[in-house]
């Protein structure tokens, strides 16, 4: 049997592991386009933000180990072009412009997702970066070493975006921010994202919203984002308006796409074509909360849906429960989380949410080191089902979200939620958790 | 209608608090023995360490407000020493040594716990301490302050044992335990127990295990824990081998009792004589994973229990789902945390537990200010269930164990534990959080 992958990152390479160990004589062979295998794309802000580390660093295993250790027949520098699914062949160039081209028996998807590029003039001067391979982050710190970069200007606001303004702030850069919309965090209730933006403030950081983008200019051996209104110069532009599936091939050869143009996969990976799985950010995937399609790219999900497709390759049950949405970043001092559908998702998604925001502490009553946090909880009024939740908080906001991701895994009311049993002691929380006074708010509120 | 309550901490006076707001019109009376009413116990270690807060911190709410705002007629310094259920009176003395006797159409017991005091010679000579009460707490603060103690010796390794042996170091006090039985941590598996031990004698603290104590003596102006092969000197001796909920008074007026000796409460906190309801330590409770009957005295189910009273007596749905057992404390640099059973009780309640302990990282692979992070997780191998975990570490132990305990609320199976989608950031964890990689490992140790 010989299985092919095309793509060498978390999804792909997981599952290749996988199913070397599952089934040592199966042919594999993975197919990855650029240099990087297996890495944390989610570390690297953080490897940028210190000059002293070394951006390979966020390697987790070396290519040769897959090769040598595990018997994964490990091509990199290799594109894949186009699928022939009827005579199950794939086919693409090498980096040094040869052409190639394998058959399989099972094709794995395993793509990735790609930086979103506003259609703007000037994004390809040099100076305007993106973030997504781990060379476009190697591209970012040679830059910054060599330019000597003291003003950055980063187009976008989300996860990503933030994550790189947290970083260049950590390298002594001056950093503005800018987005055409005029809702900062826009999914988040605005009190919770006014703690969030005051703290990005106050840490020196200028934020533009509601700003309309014209274009990107060199202008006197500098760059300058050119607005509507105002025009920010730097040395450094990071576009970071997010991401979109990277699921091209997949659409090329026929394959059903699902939610964002991703590709449709079921419960166990597979795609449109049984004899072609798709896993990690070019595939879609089930909400827990909603059933629905959904396209949410992060790192667990694409581990996970790569052991998944292994496994229902090799016989094995699998069958992915799917996503709640939960995801963590930092912001300067600040933990930011959510989990779930937010009030306007869970509007979108049929339901009639009842939403509460409530302010508690982080540790009990008079502890020292107490700092606030913040609650959201969405809920639906008829059902008294939890529909999401959200945190804000300079500790204690991180992991305190993965309680409630259960909560919605396993679809419970927020009444059921409110009579759990979470952990107390004076250096972590009050005697009601957070979450637990959330809830017993949101009762309240739907009863009221 | 009038309401009589005994005992005005956390149960007893969030009882009184939410009857008030449910029946405004109702008389609700409540007598506590001491002066002090609704603190937070738990902080009293914390007070203690730090000679510069007043213990009065802890006092959560004021008896003044309670009775000027909230109409409570409370009544400290009050003792009730009987009960006479065929009447509906309560009857005792006061702190200046009066008699009292007063009628109740509905009565809660909210009488907490008392420390257990261990039948050694000595535990009465002055310098030997229990913390159980804030006059406890006030007496050891004064004592430290007054006889510039140095050196001390703690009776127990529990909890309380354990924070106050934090508390002690932090004023420069050195520190010994002492317990007969040889195991530190019973409940826990030796190699993360012996995490916990290592913090502890890094810091300084010697402990003495397994050791057969005689009684404690004073000598020179000092004193000394006289063991069977040592001797253990100290300016001041805690005695914190434990709690015993506080029912005497419940057993004497022929109320049925429970787990552990504490009154026997239904869902609804109602005893055998449906006019008395019970909360708090003083009271048993069901547990979610076994369904059986269980005494865990925790600040979180007391507060609990006072609502669900109230709420049942003033007609409204009221019915505990009951407790995991859930608990963190936190021991110098660790945060230790348990939910659920441990093994030795899974197998009590008639289990077949099989357990892992895995070692992961509180941040992602290569990030700074990386630390070990151990969970410990038991299963049954019939079912699969979820039956309880663990975790020690200095940082993301104490939150993450919630996610544990919701999991066991809903009797969810490892498999299912481990889809949940966990929250993943490189300052938070690894992509598969330290739980997940712990269901991981105990699938394939039942399937293997």
């Amino acid at each position: 049997m010989r299985l092919v992958i095309i793509g060498a990152d978390a999804a792909g390479m997981s599952a290749a592991s996988r199913i070397k160990r599952r089934r040592p004589d199966w042919e594999v062979r993975v197919f990855e386009k650029t240099g990087d295998v297996s890495y944390s794309a989610c570390g690297m802000p953080y490897n940028i933000a210190d000059p002293g580390r070394d951006m390979d660093d966020l390697v987790v295993r070396r290519a040769e180990v897959f090769r040598d250790k595990q018997g994964i027949d490990l091509r990199t520098g290799h594109e894949v072009l186009g699928i022939d699914r009827f005579a199950r062949r794939v086919f693409g160039k090498t980096a040094s412009g040869h052409a190639f081209e394998d058959s399989y028996d099972r094709l794995i998807l395993a793509t990735g997702a790609l930086p979103v590029l506003p259609d703007l003039p000037g994004t390809g001067l040099p100076g305007v970066m993106t973030l997504k391979s781990l060379e476009d982050g190697r591209r970012i710190k040679v830059f910054l070493q060599e330019q000597g970069v003291s003003s950055a200007v980063i187009i976008g606001m989300g996860y990503i975006a933030l994550e790189m303004c947290e970083a260049l702030c950590a390298r002594g850069i001056r950093v503005e921010m800018v987005k055409p919309r005029p809702a900062f965090l826009p999914w988040m209730p605005s009190e919770m994202a006014a703690v969030v933006r005051e703290e990005l403030e106050t840490q020196g950081v200028r934020l533009h919203l509601g700003v309309e983008i014209r274009g990107i200019e060199a202008r006197d051996g500098h760059l300058e984002v050119a607005c509507a209104d105002r025009h920010l110069p730097a040395d450094l532009v990071l576009v970071a308006v997010g991401v979109r599936p990277n699921s091209d091939l997949a659409a090329k050869a026929g394959l059903q796409l699902g939610a964002a143009e991703a590709v449709a996969v079921d419960r166990t990976m597979r795609t449109s074509d049984p004899a072609i799985y798709a896993a990690g950010d070019c595939a879609d995937a089930f909400h827990v909360v909603t059933g629905q399609r959904v396209w949410i790219p992060l790192a667990l999900r694409a581990n996970r849906g790569g052991w998944a497709a292994a496994d229902h390759l090799a016989g094995a049950s699998a069958s992915l429960q799917g996503v709640a949405g939960t995801a963590v970043f930092k912001v300067m001092r600040l933990e930011v989380a959510r989990t779930g559908l937010d009030r306007a998702q869970a509007e979108r998604a049929g339901f009639d949410p009842v939403e509460v925001v409530i302010r508690s502490r982080s540790r009990a009553h008079g502890h020292p080191g107490n700092r606030p946090i913040w609650v959201q909880m969405v809920a639906d009024r008829a059902s008294g089902r939890l529909l999401g939740a959200q945190l804000v908080g300079e500790e204690g906001a991180a992991h305190r979200v993965n309680a409630a991701a259960v909560a919605l895994h396993r679809h419970m009311t927020v009444a059921q939620f409110s009579q759990c049993d979470l952990a107390y002691a004076p250096p972590f929380g009050p005697v009601w958790d957070p979450l637990l006074t959330a809830a017993n708010q949101l009762l309240k509120q739907a009863s009221g």
